[in-house]
């Protein structure tokens, strides 16, 4: 059923072993020797043994106290999709991974690196590995004619902290893999400016700590009597620190606002409304400097000044930080009001029938009912889709996450200064394994990702999920009298999802596929507010969801590049509008009047990108399309494709914000098209967050006045969600209504419904005679009567760690982890 | 699974032999016999047997080949759901309703009435019997605080065609059951004016057929040569009429525009361009009269006029309609690209644990993970929701739909004139079986309704379907490090669904409850556009999606009354919006400027009906809430509930229409509040649809300077969906993206996320050791390794007709049926 069922299908002593242990008390225990058998089963994922019918599986039956006997459930193990081509937006393995590093650290590169797992910020080393996604001609030319693959790049990301002035640069290295042909050159063309060293990614967070520690230390006494706890880098320390974004505003400085917290699970609703304004900039630590302290709306130019008010007690104080059971701000169930019957585990979807949707692992392929698509993976964002088809056709040349942006209000300086952009994070990166049958359905086919760190490789077995599931209502449906009226086709949905957890926040991103050609991109968020220190003077910013805390406003908006490709590669922007008319008309009489007021719908081009900044229309009264202007359905209508809103169609509610001033502009619409470029691949960077005033990437210079009329054109579209958090968002905000999406669907791009050509559907006609019999045709699809294979035990695990050689290395521990995957947003110090 | 599931409980003989057919050829027959097994089952469901453990089934077992040998699954029957309250809006019972026509019958009454199934237009006949709900207060009374139940009262509506003038009056009944007691007045403190015999509801179609066939049997000739057709009342006409709405601007008149469609499956989509205007207003036939007849924009001002051009060939032709394989507007499967493992049944929602909800079936009281509801239903809209309560609190008292509006615009005289309020037509007494499997998921319970027509009574053993699904997503769910920070809740959602099929539509109208305590209603659409012929003048008013065919441009919208009482009866509206501010601070350098631009909220009171249509926010920047200003959480905010928009939050998009002047106002908003009254139960009326000028319900009439701080309120809220109609929408409308909905969700109603009292829910620990393992708390809900019971063959029926005196008849024909359901849509001549 899940992925994890494949474990049905292995030697029945693991079987058994598993088994024993899915019996034993409520507490279990998981461990990483299952990674091997998940790597075992991921062998068998590869195909290897995928026709072959399992040895039947007897061991729970055996444990049952009867009594039926039944037919086993074909093999539900994912069938494998079968592609002759490869995967042109494939992941850097970490062999290759390594033998770029190695091929990049070699004298004659003259980069004169320091291992990255090791080196400073003020030496040079490689930050980031990463494959280089091949121009889109020859990527459609090996796909559609048969021409060679196109050459394999990387992208290498060089922090060069000993260089003077320091730098960051971004090359090129192909082809791969390493030959003789191989060379290098630096990436530019596609930033609008340099990259500046104080813009740059935190390696790890440490680098800090020394820093941090000095000021700290002098603090101990009044942070113990005015919060009761200190922050000395020791283990037991109660507070912990946070950093706020973007730390700069075009890169001359490296500033920022550092928050504490309650060192507690769930610290970010732990707030204490004490703050220090810090400056990192550049590599000498020697003239980094605390600028300023806050405290209960109290500014101090100095560490020194603060302490001097809290001695002559003209430190205005607040309450003390609650106090005891802090387990409101964890996940542990809340005993308050059990539900009724909820012992009983929920329904869940079985594929009686054996799974419907094929993938290839190795590509990364996925096939389902007239889809077909390839799965890319990086850093910046994470999963992403490429050469989407439906029914033989190419719809989508590349569907990908570009940035996710958060920007808070706050009547205090950490909240009203912090708008993210979590690309800067890495939101490939902070994917992590997904829990089966919690974060996925059990019978989720689990893909792989990898990520290359500056301290190694990760990869992941559960970075993405693929599931099919009944959508619960039928696609199309009618009851009528007459022969052929009645009837309905079930609706069915593929989803393909990957989860990033960054910081506090996580992000389930969704690709949703239908029966009909109709995609739904869904983001849906879940995890913990960046709260905020309560009192009345926050009222205009948010919520109190606690004696002593809020949850602050903010606005969520991701964008998404949509390159379709509608019946072919150039397309043109349909703007359709309605609107009111009165129009008089012969046929109408007195008693209404001759004059009818009614509705009227306006096309028109979009036929130049500065015209193509897009906001819905109010009250939606029409929408934008992708229509192929010479090709045209059977009853003479330019197909097209629709970019249809979904849930929470908004934009960024905040314009003229120094702190988002040009590096989010995207934000500022519901929608924007652009002629496709090689040289504007994405609407961001990683750098975009600390560099508002004059960023890498300027999307708002995409728009240069260039044709829109039958030119190859992407979509750049939001989702996003306006965050006024409530007592519910404690302990972590719901998925269900912090979710936004929008569809792509065709629109006369088919002469009909294609939906009709679904087999799971029915067909009836009524009886011909009085007390007649109705008949139906359900086109001989019938659910089997089986015996669906057992859950497979809960197991959590999946995280392959190598070094930087490639060598697999000890899991790491998770405070280790976590100091990877929260970097600065929680500072846990160490003396 | 699914409520016929229950059969699987039955004697093994029906089994075998219902397993027989299933497996025999692809088409099966299903009779009426089989009306009586569900007699059986709904005999079960009444709970008699509900406790019984069922003998095992083995039949299925036996065929199958083999061999693991498993646990048969727990009985998946429904729970039957206690409740010590009787259903106050449960509506008449067939005995009832019979013993109130009889009543009403009696000499001693004086209404002189003919039996209304033989009854004509112009004599005095029963045209609705209901139930009449009771009075808030009273109903409170019962459930909330021991008082007796209220006394049970019906309405009924007589139309009184044999009066001079003729007239309709709607009458209240009680109290219940017919005793001396009983008495009668007439019902008119809901309406705001009397109810004109002109914008009377249709008993039968027939009632026009002669008047019709006067005209169409000189134009055989005619037709037969431009449109290879006639309509001369025989079984083999080829042309069928539908009629237009509404036919009356005050009452005055009663007039509509007739269309033409070819006589074939899916008419709608066969229209013809040839309309008459006809006037068929009062009780004397023989003033009934063609006033214009309309062929291909040429207007003529009677049938003669019409034919002479035709004779003398200066009629302007336009093409002959689409002959041969019209299938294309049939249901029947498109072999055009069948669609890769589409022979396997798709996956499906299977309890192994057993159903989680609790129905009472009599009581028609549903029970889901704190949640509780009774459901209600009548003729003119169907399902309704009443005193729903979330973990012990009341959250809303009334849930029914109200009113649906669709809206036409086109260029020609039907399409423009056309705007539907479906209210008129029944949406009730429209909702048909659905279909197991294909309308509602296997593991459905079904429940029945009853609606009572002029010739008599039906029951439907399939009106209403309740289920639970896996949501496919988590509800909540981080990924943390620290201890508790790491887990997820999964999500569920139980529905509560009602399909009804008006004419050429069909709505599904879903209310879906979650664990957080949020509730999502929404309305999909599918079924057949309603079609007008196409030419090139049409391309303002639609597409083109045949070779004579469009799809005309209209707006649905569909409004909903919902009675939220928050945390007690008494609320206050609350208007929460977002803005930008410039806001100084102290604590600001000049590296960015001291001053922060950021949003901010403003919460203010609307506490005046007068201010209170409302439509969302440009941008989505806030919404609208009711909250109790008298009950704050713990931390001191009011409780409340939000209104907050779902899929394609939208108003209706004309305003100034004369055929929608004022009678259906609440369109013209995203939402409306009130002060709830007695006397303004509904935003609509059956007779609304007719009386755009002068409607019998004026909902901007309920706006009357009232005060909304802290009274009892309505919210009156709008789905709906801008149509804009495409060669997808043949042969049916798609519900993914024809789909509009609400939520209501708590806001600061409790004192933070109830659903992590969820049980199905999982928390883990990370390993504290290097290669530890990780341990996880799934709080000991196991998924059973069991085999679930069989499905049961597909099966179609539950129709029950009772005639006037409550004697069950025999089943009607389709083609009867037909013209009860469709009435003036689809109007069928017969000489």
């Amino acid at each position: 059923m899940s992925s994890i069922s494949r474990e049905g299908y292995e030697p029945l002593k693991t079987i058994e072993k598993e088994v024993e242990e899915s019996v034993s008390p409520q507490r279990r225990k998981l461990g990483l020797p299952s990674i091997h058998v998940v790597l075992l089963y991921a062998t068998l994922l590869a195909g290897i043994f995928l026709y072959s019918r399992p040895t039947r599986d007897t061991t729970f039956a055996e444990q049952s106290t009867s009594t039926s006997s039944l037919e086993q459930c074909m093999d539900t193990s994912p069938i494998p999709a079968k592609i002759n081509k490869e995967n042109l937006w494939a992941s850097l393995s970490v062999p290759e991974a390594v033998q770029i590093r190695s091929w990049l650290s070699k004298e004659e590169r003259g980069f004169n690196l320091t291992s990255s797992d090791v080196a400073d910020f003020n030496e040079n080393y490689i930050y980031l590995i990463e494959a280089y996604r091949p121009p889109k001609s020859e990527a459609l030319a090996y796909l559609d004619e048969e021409a060679k693959a196109p050459q394999r790049y990387a992208r290498a990301t060089i922090h060069h902290g000993y260089m003077d002035p320091p730098t960051i640069k971004d090359y090129i290295i192909g082809p791969l893999p390493i030959s003789k042909e191989t060379s290098l050159r630096e990436l530019t063309e596609i930033y609008h400016r340099d990259i500046p060293f104080n813009a740059r990614g935190f390696a790890r967070a440490a680098e800090m700590t020394g820093f941090i520690l000095n000021f700290t230390a002098p603090l101990a006494e009044v942070t113990q009597d005015i919060f009761g706890g200190v922050a000395l880098g020791l283990p037991n320390d109660t507070l912990v620190a946070g950093m706020s974004g973007p730390f700069s505003y075009d890169g001359s400085f490296r500033r920022m606002w550092m928050t504490w917290r309650v060192s507690a699970p769930g610290p970010w609703l732990h707030p204490l409304n004490f703050f220090q304004y810090i400056d990192v900039s550049g590599t000498d630590r020697s003239q980094w400097k605390v600028l300023k302290v806050v405290y209960n709306y109290q500014v101090f130019d100095s560490i020194d000044d603060f302490i001097g008010a809290w001695r002559n007690k003209t430190l205005e104080r607040i309450p003390y930080p609650e106090q005891g059971d802090r387990s409101w701000s964890t996940r542990k169930r809340l005993t308050s009001y059990p539900r009724e019957l909820d012992d009983r585990a929920g329904p869940r979807s079985v594929s009686f029938n054996g799974l419907r949707f094929k993938v290839d692992r190795e590509k990364q392929f996925v096939t389902w009912m007239g889809w077909q698509m390839f799965l890319g993976f990086d850093r910046d964002m994470g999963l992403s889709l490429w050469d989407i088809r439906f029914r033989g056709e190419r719809i989508v040349y590349e569907l990908v996450p570009q940035e996710a942006m958060a920007q808070y209000a706050g009547n205090d300086p950490f909240q009203a200064t912090t708008a993210w952009l979590d690309r800067y994070f890495g939101m490939g990166s902070s994917v992590r394994d997904m829990l089966p049958g919690y974060d996925c359905p059990h019978e989720s086919v689990y893909l792989p990702a990898v990520v290359h760190t500056p301290s190694g490789s990760l990869t992941r077995e559960r970075a993405i999920c693929v599931f099919e599931q009944d959508s619960g209502r039928p696609l199309t449906r009618h009851m009528g009298y007459l022969e052929g009226e009645f009837g309905a086709v079930k609706g069915y949905i593929l989803t393909v999802r990957s989860i990033a957890t960054v910081g506090n926040y996580d992000y389930i991103f969704d690709y949703m596929f239908q029966l009909d050609g109709t995609l739904e991109v869904r983001v849906s968020a879940s995890g913990y507010l960046q709260g905020g220190y309560w009192d009345e003077r926050q009222l205009g910013y948010g919520a109190r969801i606690r004696n002593t805390t809020m949850g602050s406003l903010h606005d969520h908006v991701i964008n998404f590049k949509v390159d379709l490709d509608v019946a072919g590669l150039k397309n043109s922007l349909l703007n359709t509008s309605t609107s009111i008319q009165q129009v008089e008309q012969p046929w109408f009489d007195e008693d209404w009047g001759n004059i009818v007021t009614q509705q009227y719908i306006t096309r028109e081009f979009i036929d130049n990108e500065d015209n193509a900044k897009l906001k819905y229309p109010q009250n939606f009264q029409g929408g934008y399309s992708f229509v192929n202007r010479k090709r045209k359905n059977a009853w003479g209508i330019e197909r097209g494709y629709s970019i249809h809103p979904g849930l929470s169609p908004i934009h960024n509610t905040v314009v003229g914000s120094k702190r988002l001033e040009n590096n989010a502009n995207w934000a500022r619409y519901n929608l924007a098209v652009t002629k496709r470029k090689e040289t504007e691949p994405s609407s961001s960077s990683m750098w975009n967050m600390n560099l508002p005033g004059n960023p890498v990437v300027d999307f708002h210079k995409f728009f240069d006045g260039e044709s829109l009329d039958q030119e190859d054109l992407v979509a750049w579209i939001n989702v996003g969600m306006h965050h006024l958090p409530q007592a519910e968002d404690a302990p972590n905000t719901r998925t269900n209504l912090a979710a936004s999406s929008f569809y792509l669907t065709p629109l006369n791009y088919f002469d009909s419904d294609v939906s009709m050509e679904a087999a799971n559907a029915i067909l009836l006609s009524h009886p011909k005679t009085l007390g007649g019999e109705f008949e139906y045709d359900d086109y001989n699809v019938k659910a089997k009567y089986c015996s669906p294979p057992p859950l497979p035990p809960f197991d959590y695990s999946g995280l392959n760690i190598y070094d930087l050689k490639g060598e697999k290395t000890e899991a790491l521990l998770a405070e280790e982890l976590r100091k990877e995957a929260e970097l600065y947003h929680r500072i846990m110090l160490e003396a």
